[in-house]
């Protein structure tokens, strides 16, 4: 019986990491179809999502079965109620990244956002594409330095974001008021994408140490 | 040792539609606050979102202790991990009507949205009151009409957000970039809003009816 119950702890958190690589390559596509205006590959992102959300679902009713059925205690409830917060913050990052993606095929064949904004939307993607991989990782290796890289991507996509409305709020922005409404919201979805992911590795962090630090990681 | 553990989920029943009280009473105050600018009442709103953040982390707190000490099976499972996804809805409902009061604040002593906004944002934030309203008595009462009456004060609000984007994009707009983005972020607030109310809806119909009805109520 036991040697089961720790199969099934084992198969949740298998199923966490999945997740975490369907929404690493999820950004990753979403990016790109946002940055060079690759309608296909928006709706691959879109399509995609569905599987996303089938997996939460699936990683749920198991995570309650387990409980209905194993009665876990101490470390091990804590992991599969962390598991079912995690998958919560992981299915929200897919759909950022369909929202993401759904920009693109709005505006194609036009790309989003205007040239002036190429830069800084490059580099907020860099950093939501490293926070997605360094989840994977941070998922299977439980290596709490790489929720610190978490955190520093994180920092610097705030940084980017604020910067995106202070370039919006510029006397010299003559941008058309869609466009304009597009550059925030990416910008909102970007910079969501990398606060759900801070949250999921806090929670790591959380199971890893039994301490819950808000400030920091 | 039952007396107990009924009493204990029916503590975290109460404490959920005190939660929703705390939220329907913010979404009141930032919408008053967003439609005749004022401060005073944003600042209440922003101050007072620490104690619902607070109230969650302690329901949270208390399911899990439910968990670990009684492990309740079935439909009184059902309940407890129910309540851990709804408290998270209006913590997340929370956030959003202290958005909303930070956006009155931010462009006080002016009003955040153009006097040509003024009814489609009054609309919805009356949708939004009605669906936080009737959370408090869904909570309370589990009557499922009241989840239909959530359901299509939603479809109301998505009609409104529509309405909005469209606005912004018709060719005869002529507000500042600031106001604009201002315009949809505050948009998207209400619109999630009442998205996370549906959720909250839903899961009430679900452990009242247990079936998940993803389509409708």
């Amino acid at each position: 019986m036991r040697k089961v119950f720790q199969e099934e702890l084992t198969q949740v958190g298998e199923q966490l990491v999945e997740i975490s690589k369907l929404v690493s390559e999820a950004m990753g596509k979403a990016a790109t179809s946002f940055q060079v205006a690759d309608v296909d590959l928006a709706e691959d992102v879109i399509a995609a999502d569905a599987r996303i959300d089938f997996l939460q679902t699936s990683l749920d009713e198991r995570a309650i079965d387990i409980l209905a059925l194993q009665g876990p205690v101490a470390s091990d409830l804590r992991m599969i109620v962390g598991s079912l917060r995690m998958s919560a913050s992981l299915e929200r990052m897919g759909d950022l990244a369909r929202h993401i993606a759904q920009l693109a095929r709005l505006r194609f064949p036009s790309t989003v956002i205007p040239a002036s904004m190429t830069e800084t939307f490059n580099k907020m993607a860099e950093q939501d594409q490293l926070i997605a991989d360094k989840l994977v990782v941070l998922l299977e290796s439980r290596d709490l330095e790489v929720a610190r890289d978490i955190l520093k991507a994180n920092s610097t996509i705030d940084d980017l974001h604020l910067s995106v409305f202070k370039a919006i709020a510029a006397p010299d922005w003559a941008e058309s008021p869609a466009t304009t409404v597009d550059v925030a919201l990416a910008s909102r979805y970007f910079e969501r994408f990398a606060d759900h992911g801070v949250s999921v590795a806090r929670k790591v962090t959380y199971l890893v140490t039994g301490e819950w630090q808000p400030q920091g990681i």
